[in-house]
């Protein structure tokens, strides 16, 4: 029996601000990777959002970014790879903090944008986030793109690392995501990303972009978005796909 | 034989800019009020003040305030208690965030400013602080001034709470600080507040302010400041004066 | 012939966050106001509106905020007038700034939120945000309630000052809005909105909400809103009765 | 007869935190570059700063950095040269909202931190700067490196612009500064200090760090520091050196 996880961003809103549509999300996914108040989030943020994934039974994870909300997190701040790591014990531990008050528990670690993009690329910087999560309480579990320095640096810490495939990104032969900018980077026919999936999942191969023979990829989660009607339509298509077929959606890790 | 705490603000810096004399205050202190990031402090200086707490020996308690660092925490900013409750929440877990990865623990919480202010006063900002305090792990004791509603709310959560007094400020007869804009509000002179700790540790007793019979006030820390020179000679002498006394300085609660 | 403005809050996002639906606000209004980066709005949000603005022929004012984004300018944060007056002037010089560069023109001042509750009632707010519109260059109008203290202030600065009535609230006796916490606050009807706006601009008589006789205000601009489909939609459905019925919708001052 | 204007970055305090010593350095300084609510400062800071500067007769110049106040505008933050264009314009009409209150004239522009590097070699981010500058009102000036992008650009805009030197950093044979990572980078002697200076006020010749020839330098103005008792007493010592070699401080542009 073939099973998988369904993990997509969440709470990122803030203040008077909402974005996506977390509500429905929330009956689509498995697992949520929760903004802690550095990209997105605040403390109302955080602490609705996880009241709501521990009402709809959705595993939490802490989903920390550059302290930059004006950029999203999507713009690399030059800081040096130990501030990376208190800067992530510090976002960890506040949605550690609200998590304890909702009666929720945090379950794994994410970074978000272009943390995740260095973390990704950058031995030094994985290795400050990854003793970050092994400090912190809680055994937290890494969810991680298979083949990057995060995974590597989060196994040398000795922490539980699972990884995640993307429903609607290209691949390259060598495992990473298409960049944005290139052709084959997004996949924006919700069938032919759904058949790709279900592919995947009976054979363990991963089409890649430029027509040459599929790669294997480990894969315990699919991460969906749910940032407009299409994106969010894509990730609900493809949960009845995939239950349709079979497959059972279940959580990596017990929230 | 008298034993007593010291405790003092630390941490209060943000980004390129410091505050105090935190430095020589860790000589001084047994306990540290440390910055959550609210009113003042980011992961660096929450992390550094963590490990140079640990370095002294010094007992660290969080600190938090309004999300209001233009401000300094000094001005209430309108909150429902709820709101107030998740604040104190996500600000203490950053701060146990890094004192894991500092090797370091919070063994306490003592609110700021504004927020202290209001939660001496009113029931159920107080009763939200305490169940914050109590839903967080790590076994949270609680800093407050005697016969605030503070007090009372923690106790009332089944936390641990220890009273505060203050080195340079006049009480009233009810036991309150005269209020900063009132004559005897503040004791300048360091040898006369000496002199009135030393008789408070021998009797139980302070003086008021309106030279009505003195108090009987709970202490089991002393309040000093490290903002300027003056406050850092005067907290330096009372250290001496109460050793020299044979006054044992030590934390209300082991670090 | 009937004339009348209408104006809008526009501007309102903040980096990644967008908020109401400002592209199709500016085909219904005349008058705009931007939000300067207090309670929302930044560099990119402000240009890009100014520019909008100018493109749709509509008239910009500054709407200034407290400078606090996770309450949206809702909150009274606590500051001296003085202090209130330079936070002024630094938004609207920064909208200013940004006009010079969108090849716009800031045409009037309209406080925001709890800071133009606060500068109806309170005469020194209303003085000192008066007196930082008047030291202003550009020759800035002021945009406020009938009857207000803000009125007054700015009148007694020499400033020309034009009055606004909603759309969809409600009216005491005294010419001042029904609090949101009271029945009859908001008129959630549109016809029924439009039918009151209508007999008013024949007759300058406001219904109140008690009964009694109607009112006698003055008014330049109606304030509409489009936070949401159904504050759009009233919007809309209003401008459209306007024109219908003869009244020209035109800016209360040019740009 | 020899005349040199000195500049310095004053008001880069915020909120409680001050920074440099401001009231000490606008006694030796000819023109202040006011911090602009970017890297350091907010509207108290800066109308204080600029109602100093009126009352010592020093000019005022802005001071914009990027928004990161935790980093001091000493990080880079990826940007598009427009938004670059739009947070200057925003930040410097701030400063000019602030000054019309203040009864001051703010008269040139000088980019902070990481915002000046990037200017220097950066074409299309000077480009963007300069053409900010150039729609703003009040007929600025620019304060830049001689032989940078940003005096190119400026110039290209038909913008009047200064040359500044620095009073203690090392120059390269081609007129740029020695990176702080490099020896001789600094000039930590204030002696020294002064006679370099002086010899270069005679000669338009400046030494270089790798002992080559000297270079020939435009300057308007020597750019002086006050972050520290050190920085102060070099700006002092210089001031009294330069005028009693008969040099006369004089700003570079009126006030």
């Amino acid at each position: 029996m073939r099973t998988i996880d369904l993990n997509s961003d969440l709470g990122e809103g803030y203040g008077p601000w909402s974005m996506g549509e977390d509500a429905a999300l929330l009956q689509v996914v498995t697992s949520a990777n929760i903004a802690c108040g550095g990209h997105a989030g605040d403390p109302e943020t955080m602490f609705a959002t996880l009241r709501r994934a521990v009402e709809c039974g959705v595993t939490v994870g802490a989903h920390p970014g550059y302290q930059d909300r004006a950029g999203f997190g999507r713009r690399v701040i030059p800081m040096a790879p130990g501030e990376i790591g208190r800067m992530v014990a510090a976002q960890v531990g506040a949605l550690q903090g609200l998590a304890a008050l909702a009666g929720a528990r945090v379950a794994y670690v994410k970074p978000h944008g272009a943390l995740a993009n260095l973390a990704a690329d950058d031995a030094e910087v994985a290795g400050a986030i990854a003793r970050a999560v092994a400090a912190l309480p809680g055994g937290l579990a890494v969810l991680a793109i298979s083949g990057t320095a995060l995974e590597q640096a989060a196994r040398a810490e000795g922490l539980t690392v699972f990884s995640e495939i993307f429903a609607d990104r290209g691949y390259l032969p060598n495992g990473r995501l298409v960049p944005r900018s290139q052709p084959g980077a997004m996949i924006h026919d919700a069938d032919a990303a759904c058949d790709r999936l279900l592919r995947f999942l009976d054979s363990g191969l991963m089409p890649v972009a430029d027509g040459g023979p599929p790669i294997r990829l480990e894969a315990h989660s699919i991460c969906v978005h749910g940032d407009g009607p299409a994106a969010l339509a894509m990730a609900q298509g493809l949960r009845a796909r995939l239950t349709a077929s079979g497959v059972v959606l279940r959580p990596f890790v017990a929230g």
